[in-house]
């Protein structure tokens, strides 16, 4: 399966409704992404609920840290027994941080996934300036997984063909952000993150089906 | 009044333990700043709490947002009843990220305090290396504040000078981290941020008093 699910937005939604619309899609999706709203709004409460509704899925903490190593082990200390793998920004270098934190997460057995690059427009006038910066402490971690942008394929081949195949790439920016299904995909990516399309949808589960029936066209063909 | 007290750490207290700390020391400081393993665990509630005992003070949340502005309005809009300001990273940039967010933040009467650099060692591995870029994108912004860290002077000497004299600077890395109470006012910081050295002491009334002389004492004789 190549399709990852977004909750990111608090919107106007209870607690229970942001279950509600994952509980019904996660045997049809490899992971289920929680944004840092959510964890604002409701603290720790929406990793566990997460975790018991879609028991086989990668839960993924998207609390994008970037903060001292310490911090950000306090912070995956409290979502431990609930979330499978931490999104944390690769600008904030190794030494007293991300090292840290891989060390952590290793001895527990979880996943780091590192953003290499972010899906707006800004993105361009310093993260990706520092690319190859970027790409040597991404080596140097070794991540489970990387985040780049189905907005911005160049930087998915780039950094596919810096990191090699043995790293996952996680690519936001498809539906509402402009890109469609299966394009990040045939780009090199591993598999597609995809949020309000879903979660705004009046049927989200035809429209995962639909996402995933797109993603299979469109490989196929860019795979002849 | 110079000092910013920082929640940072969850640690094993419970929430009463942690707003108990604060409630005996905000007549003697600025600002009290809450870090993200406190929203992780807890929620918006512990926002809630700190306004609750702090009334007058400056309450600051330290999510370190480095997200697409959407995401980091919809994360601001959980916490606007109780806090003032809210701590984001430059590296972002502005176009579809701090522009954003100041517009919305503005529109409120909040303010925004972008992340110049870091405190721990790996922040020269990327962030400082765009040290002129990320002036420019601050320049652009214009925020209320910056953080700068203690445990690096001639950064903070650098912002000083690029940015003039409206923007304030906040500065992390005293006491546990090393740099000494006034050390950083010295250097041309606004503030000093405070962490684990009040809130682990025995006695986080004498000691926060202990602080605020000592940066008294140095700031006379750097002065002089």
């Amino acid at each position: 399966m190549t399709l990852i699910v977004a909750l990111d937005r608090s919107s106007s939604k209870n607690e229970r409704d942001v279950i509600g619309v994952i509980s019904k899609i996660c045997n049809m999706v490899s992971g289920v992404k929680l944004g840092i709203p959510l964890f604002v709004k409701y603290g720790a409460t929406i990793a566990r609920e997460a975790r018991e509704v879609c028991r086989n899925n990668m839960i993924i903490a998207d609390l994008k840290l970037a903060d001292i190593g310490d911090i950000m082990i306090s912070t995956a200390e409290i979502l431990l027994p609930h979330v499978d793998a931490f999104i944390a920004h690769s600008f904030i270098g190794r030494e007293g941080a991300l090292d840290d934190l891989k060390g952590y997460l290793d001895s527990r057995g979880l996943k780091l996934i590192l953003v290499a690059s972010m899906s707006h427009k800004g993105s361009v006038e310093v993260y990706d300036k520092e690319i190859d910066n970027i790409a040597d402490v991404i080596k140097g971690i070794n991540p489970w997984g990387i985040v780049a942008p189905a907005t911005r394929p160049e930087v998915i081949g780039r950094l596919r063909e810096s990191l090699g195949k043995e790293i996952k790439i996680l690519s936001p920016g498809v539906g509402v952000q402009g890109v469609k299904p299966g394009v990040a995909l045939c780009n090199g990516a591993d598999f597609e993150i995809v949020g309000r399309y879903i979660t705004n949808s009046s049927n989200p589960v035809e429209t995962t089906k639909l996402i995933i029936y797109e993603q299979k066209r469109r490989l196929d063909r860019c795979r002849k």
